[in-house]
C-alpha cells in the first residue's frame, strides 16, 4: 500500500497547487468560511465517506474512510480558515478577498490533505482501520475549531492523530520533528480603559484614556523583563491598541488586545496575576475605569514521544528522493490549536519546510508578504502518507 | 431702529428654536455641509440682497445686506459645521446623521443669525452703512473655513466683524467679553510610527509599533511638565492613537494625531521644539521610522481692546431684561478660527451663557451629551443686535 | 535723616563686600549656621540695642532698634542660611566649606542689613518708632524659620515689614515690585518605595525599586501635562532619586524627594490629591509599599497691594542715580517663606537686580556657578533705606 | 588515601565552622581583602608548601601541593571576598564591618578548602600529582580576580579545575551538577545622564537629569521584553540610580549602574546594541548628554561534560551519608569568574546544597539576611575530595 500511496501522491502533484491556489485566492476568516467549506464538501461529493458537517462550534468537516482490513483509528487534521491581513505579495493568485490573506499556510495544509484523502479513499481496501480526515475551521481565532471537534465527541475513537504545519525556516524537503512540549501555550488579553472625554484643549475637565492606556503598554513590558523566571519562555503582545479618534477630542475609551505566550504553567500563572495587577494599579493612577477580559486558550503543545519517535522512524526510513532531511526543532513560540487534540489523544503535530527558493530571509507566518514553496505540498503529502503507513500497517 | 429690531427679534424667537433644532438634527461635517449650506441659500432665497456662495475653501456664504443710509460695513459671522461625535443627548431632535453632532454650539449660531439677518434685511431702509452676514463652514477642521474667506477678499471692505460663541459655563442672559489675548493658538501633530509587523509570538522577529507610540505618548507629557514655562499655557492632546489589529499580529504601523495649544509665540516654538526632538528620540530609541506632520493652524484670537470696549458698553446700555448680567471672562483655551478675521479686521468675539436650566454641570462643548438652553438663543440674536445698532448708529 | 543715612551707606559700600565675601567663604545650611549667627551676634556686640537670639526653631536673631520719636514698628528681615551645593564659581573667596554654598543670594542679603541696621542705629535719635531687624536662620528648607518666628510672637507688633531678595534677571541699578500674589505657594514629598533585594540574575525572586520608582516619575508628568487647568501654574520637581546601591544587587528601597508649586488653592489641592493617587496606582502595579510624607509649607506669597504702592513711590521718588530702574516684575515660581510673615503683617518682599556684569545668560539661583554682582549691595542696603524713610516718615 | 582523607575531614569538621565564623564576622570588600589574605597566608605558616601570594590584579594566593608520586596537576578554587551589604542576620559573629557582608557564601567556601588543604599536605605523600589550591580574591566586582589569575599563567600547567558553590536551594546533603553551559554570561554598564541644574520651580531653565533617567529606565525593559528571542535567557538589571540631590534643585546629573545577563553570544549582541540604541535616544528624546561605559565581563559558564560526567561518578559512587543525594541543576542566572578559568581548563564547577534547617523560603544570594547550614561545609569539603581522588587517582 505504501508504494501505491507515495506514487498517486506524486502523480497528483499539480493538483495540490490548483487547490491551494484557488484556496489561496479565496481566503475566508475564522468562524466564517462558508465557502471554503462547501468547496471541501464538494470536493468529497460523491465519494464513497461518511461525512458530518458543522462539526463543533462551526465549519468542522470530519471525513471518515472505512479501511477494507481491521485495525487503529487514526486522524489527520489541516486548517482551512484565513487571517485579516492585506495581501501584499503581488501574487497572480492573491487573495480576491481584500483585507483577509492565507498567511499562515493553511491553503496549503488543507491542499494536500484533501488530495491525500482521495488517494486513500482509493486505497481503501488496503487500509487495516480507519481514517477521520479533519478538515478544521478557526485555528486562529480562540476558542478555535479544535476544541469544540474534540468535545463534540466525534474523535472518541482515535488511537492517534497527527498533523503538519508549513514553516518558512527550511527549504521544501526537510520535515521536523519535536518530542514533547513542542508550542507555546497561550492566553488572550481584552482590555477596555474607560476616562472621560472632553474638548482637546481642556485635559483638566476630561480624562484621557490613551494616556493612560499608553502607560499601561510602558508597565507591562515589566512582567516579562522583571517578573518572569529569566530563564523561562514569555510574551505579551498588544497588538491592538484601539484609540483612533478626533485629534481635538479628548479620547473617552481606549480598546487593547493582546497575545500572551508562555512553555508551562508556572509562567502562564505569574503573567496573568501581574496583568490584573497592573490594570488595577492603572485603575487607581489615572482614576480611570477599566473592564479586562483575559483567557487562556490555546494550551502548551505535547508532542507524545513515543508517537512522535514512530513518526521520526517512518520519515527517517522513508528513502524519498522528496524528503531530503529529518531534523530535530526546537521548541516554537506560536501556538496551534491542535494542542487540544493532543491533549485527549496520543499523537504529533509536526513541520514541513516551505521556504521560498531563492530567498535568504523568508517572511515569517502572518506577514503580508508571506509565500511558501509549492513542493513543498507533495513532501507534506508523502511525508504524512508515510506516517500513516508507519503507524497503520 | 434699535427698539425695532429688538421687538421683532423678541417675536420670532420660536423660529431661531425651531431653525436650530432642524439644524441639530441634520449636522455635516466639516467641508461637507451640502445641505446645511442649501438650508441656509433656500433661507434667503427671494429675498433682496446680494448673495455669495461657495466663498473660501469650501460652502461659505456670504449675505451683504446694503443699508439704506451711508455708514459703516461691519460683518457678522456664524459658523454651521458639526464634529464626528457619536450622539447621547437622548433629545427628541438628536442627530439623523449617526456618528456626527452639533456637539458645539454652531446650530444654534446659525439660527439665532438666520433670523437676525432676516430682521434686518425688513430694516435695511434704516441701517447707516453695509451689513456682511458671514456663514462660514468648516470652523472644526483646520484650516478651516476662515482663512480662505479672509484671502478671498470678500471682507477687504470690512470696519468691523463680530461674532459670538455659546458655552455653556453660565446660563442663559450672561454674556461675557474678554479684551486683548482671549482664545488660544493651536497647532496640530500627525505622527506615523512605522515598525516591523509580524506574529505576535515572535517579538525579536518584528518591531512593535505599538510600543513605540505608547512610550511617544508617555515621553511628550514631559513637554508641558518641564519645559514649558510653568506660567504659561500649553497642551498638548493626543487625540487619536489609530493602532487597531490583530491581537496576535504584532502591529507594524501606527498613527497618532493630536491638538496643541498655547497663549504665547514663546510656547508655540518651544513645543513644536521639544515634539520634534521627542519624534527623533523614539525613532533612535526603537528604531523606528517616524513621519510627522506638524502644522500651526488657528493663531491666538485677539480682540481689539477699543471694539471691545464698544460691546461691552452697548451691552451694558441694553436695559434688556433678557441680557441678565455682563461679565468679564478669562483666557480661554478652546482656540477660534474666528482668530483668522481679527487679524486683519478690528472686532471682538464675545460669549453668551448657555447652560441648560437645572443642570449644576453642565457637559462641555465636543461631549456627546453636550447640550444648551435654548433660551440663549435670543440672548445671542438680541447681544449682536445691541451691537450692531451701537456700532453703526 | 534719609540724606544722611544713604550717605551712611554710600560710605560703607565697600564694607558691605567684604561682609559678603566672609559670609559666601563660610556657608552653612538651614539650621546649622552656628558659626554665621555668631558672626551676626558679633557685629552687634556692643552696640547699644536689645538682641533676641535663638528666636524660633533654629538661630533666629532679632535686634530691635527703639527710635527717639514716637512712630511705626517696621520690621527689615534678610535671610543667612546656605544651600547643599557643590561651588563652581571658582571666585577667590569661594566656599571653604565643601559641598555647601551660598547660591541664593542670602550672604548679600545679610550683608547689606547689617550695614544698614548699624547706619541705622547711628540715626537712632531721628527715627520716628522702632526698627526690628530680623536675622533669619533656614530659609532654604522647610518649615523654614520664618514661620516659627512669627509664631514666637516676637513679632506681634509689628505694623509692615519689608524684604528683598537679589535677583540675576537685572542688571544691579534695577528694583522691581509686584503688587498682590507674587511668589508660588509650594508643597514637598518624600516618597519611600518598599521593594524587595535580591541577586541581579534573578529579577522574578526579588521585587526592583528603581523600577517602580522610575514608573513613578514618568507617571507623575501628566499631574501638570493632564490633571492641572492648563492655566494654572503649577511644577513638580522631583529633586532626589536616592537609589544609589550595587550593580548587580536588585534595590530594595528607593527614596524620592520633591517640590510642589502652584499659585492657588485649586492647584495645591489638585496636585496632592493626584500625587496620592498615583503613589497608591505604583503600589497597586508594582507589588512595591510606598510611605509618603506630603507637607504643604510656604504659602503663596502676598504684597499688601497698598504698602507695595508706597514700596513704588519711594524707590521712584528716590532720585538716586545707583537706583536707575524701577519695574514691574511678573508673578515668580520660586517661594519664599517670607510669606509667612505677609500673611500676618501688611508688607511687600521685593526685587534687586544682581546679574553680573558683562553676561548675558547669568546662572539662576541655586546653580553651582550662580554668582552676583556686588554693586547689587548699596542698591539693596538704599532701597530698604528709602523705603524705610518713606514708611516712617 | 580516599578513606583517609575522608576521615580527617570528618574529625575537623568543627574547625571549618569556626574559620567560617571568623571569615564571616571579619569581611572585606573585593580588591580589599587585606586582612583575609593575611589570614590565609597564615594559616599556610610553617606548612611545607609553595605559596604564591599577590597572584593576578589582587590578593590572590596559589598554594602549590606537590604530591609524592607522578601524575595530573590539579587546581581547587575557593573565593574570599564578600559584598557591600548592611547584614540583618543577627547572627552571633554577624559583620564587624557595618555594610559589609559575606552574603554570598564564600566564607564557606574559603573555610571548607583551608582545612581540605590542610588534609592533603598531610596526605602529600600518596597524591598521584600535584593540587594547586588557588584562594581567589575579587569574584564579585568586575573584572574580578580569576581572568588576572589565569592571565598570569600560574595555572598554565593544571590538567583540571574545580571549585564549588554553596546554594540555598538545597539543604546540606544535597549536591548538584549541570553539564555544559551552566552559568550566565555578565556585561556590565555605567551610565552617566547629565542634564542642567537649575531651581525646581523653573524647570524651563534647567533640565532634569532625574526625569531623563527614569524615562531610560522604563524604556530598557523593552529589550528583555521586546527585542531578546524570547526563547532565550537574559536579564538587565538597573541596580543603581544614583541621583540623591536636594529636593528644590532640580538634579543635573545622574549615574546609573547595571549587570546584563545572557546565555548565548547571540543575546549579547542584542542587548548590547539595544542598550547604546536607547541611551542615543534617551539623548535625542530629552537634550541631554549621556557618557555610557558598557564592558562585558564574565563569560557563560561552561562545564567540560567529559569531567562532569566524572564528577558525577565520584559523587555518586561516593556511598558517604554525608552527601544524601547528587542531582542534576538547570542552568542558572548567576554569573561566577570560575568562567575564566574553565575558558582555559576542562574543569566542573558544582553546587553544594546549603539550605538553613527548618526554613521553608530561604533567603537568596546577595540578600542582608543571607544565611547558610553550616553542615554544608563538610559536605563540601567532602565533595571535593570525592572529586579530587577520583580525577588523580
Amino acid at each position: 500500500m505504501r508504494k501505491q500511496l507515495i506514487d498517486m501522491l506524486e502523480s497528483r502533484t499539480e493538483e495540490m497547487i490548483q487547490i491551494r491556489r484557488y484556496l489561496h485566492e479565496n481566503p475566508e476568516l475564522s468562524f466564517k468560511e462558508d465557502k471554503t467549506a462547501q468547496y471541501i464538501l464538494d470536493f468529497y461529493k460523491g465519494k464513497d465517506v461518511e461525512i458530518q458537517s458543522n462539526v463543533g462550534n462551526g465549519h468542522g468537516i470530519i471525513v471518515t474512510i472505512k479501511g477494507g482490513k481491521p485495525g487503529k483509528t487514526i486522524g489527520l487534521r489541516a486548517d482551512f480558515d484565513a487571517l485579516p491581513i492585506l495581501e501584499e505579495t503581488g501574487l497572480p493568485f492573491k487573495s480576491k478577498n481584500e483585507g483577509v490573506m492565507h498567511a499562515c499556510g493553511h491553503d496549503g495544509h488543507t491542499a494536500y490533505l484533501l488530495v491525500l484523502a482521495d488517494c486513500l479513499i482509493q486505497l481503501r481496501d488496503e487500509i487495516p482501520g480507519t481514517i477521520k480526515i479533519i478538515h478544521q475551521h478557526a485555528e486562529e481565532v480562540p476558542p478555535g475549531g479544535a476544541k469544540s471537534i474534540v468535545e463534540s465527541g466525534a474523535l472518541d475513537d482515535l488511537d492517534n492523530i497527527f498533523g503538519i504545519h508549513l514553516l518558512p525556516f527550511n527549504s521544501a524537503g526537510v520535515v521536523g520533528y519535536h518530542s514533547g512540549f513542542s508550542m507555546a501555550g497561550r492566553s488572550y488579553l481584552k482590555l477596555g480603559i474607560q476616562g472621560v472625554g472632553g474638548h482637546g484643549s481642556s485635559p483638566h475637565m476630561a480624562n484621557d484614556a490613551i494616556v493612560a492606556g499608553s502607560y499601561f503598554v510602558t508597565a507591562v513590558q515589566t512582567i516579562i523583563s522583571r517578573r518572569l523566571n529569566p530563564f523561562d519562555m514569555g510574551v505579551i503582545t498588544i497588538g491592538s491598541f484601539d484609540g483612533k479618534g478626533t485629534f481635538n477630542v479628548i479620547k473617552d475609551r481606549v480598546e487593547l488586545e493582546g497575545d500572551i505566550r508562555y512553555m508551562n504553567m508556572d509562567s502562564k500563572a505569574i503573567i496573568e496575576k501581574e496583568v490584573r495587577r497592573i490594570v488595577n494599579g492603572i485603575e487607581a493612577e489615572f482614576d480611570v475605569k477599566c473592564d479586562l477580559t483575559y483567557t487562556s486558550d490555546y494550551p502548551p503543545l505535547y508532542n507524545n514521544p513515543e508517537v512522535t519517535a514512530g513518526v521520526k522512524a517512518s520519515l527517517e526510513g522513508a528513502n524519498d528522493p522528496d524528503i531530503k532531511e529529518v531534523i530535530e526543532y526546537p521548541m516554537m513560540s506560536p501556538s496551534d490549536d491542535f494542542a487540544y487534540y493532543l491533549e485527549k489523544i496520543p499523537g504529533c503535530y509536526f513541520f514541513v519546510g516551505s521556504k521560498p527558493k531563492g530567498v535568504e530571509k523568508p517572511y515569517f507566518n502572518h506577514h503580508p508578504k508571506y509565500d511558501i514553496d509549492e513542493d513543498a505540498l507533495i513532501v507534506a503529502a508523502k511525508s504524512v502518507g508515510y506516517v500513516v503507513c508507519g503507524t497503520m500497517v
